[in-house]
């Protein structure tokens, strides 16, 4: 499963599988059962996680008690508070996960020793926060200037593996329009295909 | 002036004087009249930008031609259409200078060779993309839960350095605000001090 991991360190920078081996026991495996919490709100932020198989959502509990979803996280995907993360400070965001799920932790101890060891992986994490920065400010765009309908194809369109493995109530949390909302334009959208 | 850039390297990664100087070549530095277009949008994006003075913003224009500011760089912050940067591909963002304005620039390929011939700079950028994006996570949360008026606050209250030099109708732009909305909470503020 690491493979996984292997592969996607590989795409952006160059590890052997050698120094692979000697990079995997800086991180903890977390096997999280459907709903589990990996992340509790209100502690610490000093871990963050790499998705190996599953699914998980951030999210933050509002001033009116509704829970709601900012980031999802899939298969090569990092989850965290990055900034609480970089800060070691308290984080206001639970992580939890969707389906069964399978994630590397790695905390700041010794994520600050992997990078140390392994300088070529600060090239892999600053292209990994380069495009999730980059893609974030596209996300204001789209936010600020979409129609309902519009946020939500071009989130399928985006992440069609999302839209197929996600409940409809958290997709909806997540761009900012109600379930009841989705459900009526995916069932016009069935009605009347583009 | 480049001293500036040199500290806030050394902020977050080890660069000496001597190294310094081999690094600046790699950069252009381009001045600014107040209103002037650093980056045009529908262009190809191939560069990112330190601001070394002044005072710059980011926005897109909306499908009903309002102009709309989505991120804002005063001293020591990068600005670009990162994502398209990455891929090397088309920008629909503008960057215009709110107050004359002088930037340190360099092209994508620069921009490689820079980060090939000195790795200590991986780092530099990895932290300051993981401060970045993780500010925009906190930057969701904010916009989804605030009320305007507590957004309003929170803005100023982090970024007192914005509020005071940015003109009221960018700031009402990028918070998502109107003009005279500001104006009314500026107004109810001055009368009734918190």
């Amino acid at each position: 499963m690491p493979k996984r991991f292997f592969q996607h360190i590989n795409q952006f920078t160059t590890i052997t599988q050698q120094e692979f081996e000697q990079i995997l026991p800086f991180f903890e495996v977390n096997q999280l059962k459907k709903k589990q919490l990996l992340v509790e709100g209100n502690t610490t932020c000093d871990t963050i996680h790499f998705v190996l198989e599953g699914c998980v959502h951030m999210y933050f509990i509002g001033e009116n008690g509704t829970k709601r979803t900012i980031k999802f996280a899939i298969e090569n995907w990092w989850i965290s508070d990055f900034l609480a993360f970089f800060q070691g400070s308290h984080t206001d965001f639970y992580i939890q996960a969707v389906e069964t799920t399978k994630v590397l932790s790695i905390n700041a101890k010794n994520h600050d020793a992997l990078l140390d060891k392994f300088p070529a992986l600060e090239k892999y994490f600053r292209i990994i926060y380069q495009i999730s920065y980059g893609a974030s400010l596209n996300k204001f765009r789209y936010l600020f200037d979409y129609s309902k309908e519009q946020i939500y194809f071009h989130f399928v369109k985006e992440f069609p593996d999302f839209a197929q493995r996600v409940p409809q109530y958290l997709i909806a949390s997540f761009l900012g329009l109600t379930p009841e909302y989705v459900s009526e334009i995916r069932k016009k959208h069935v009605l009347k295909p583009a």
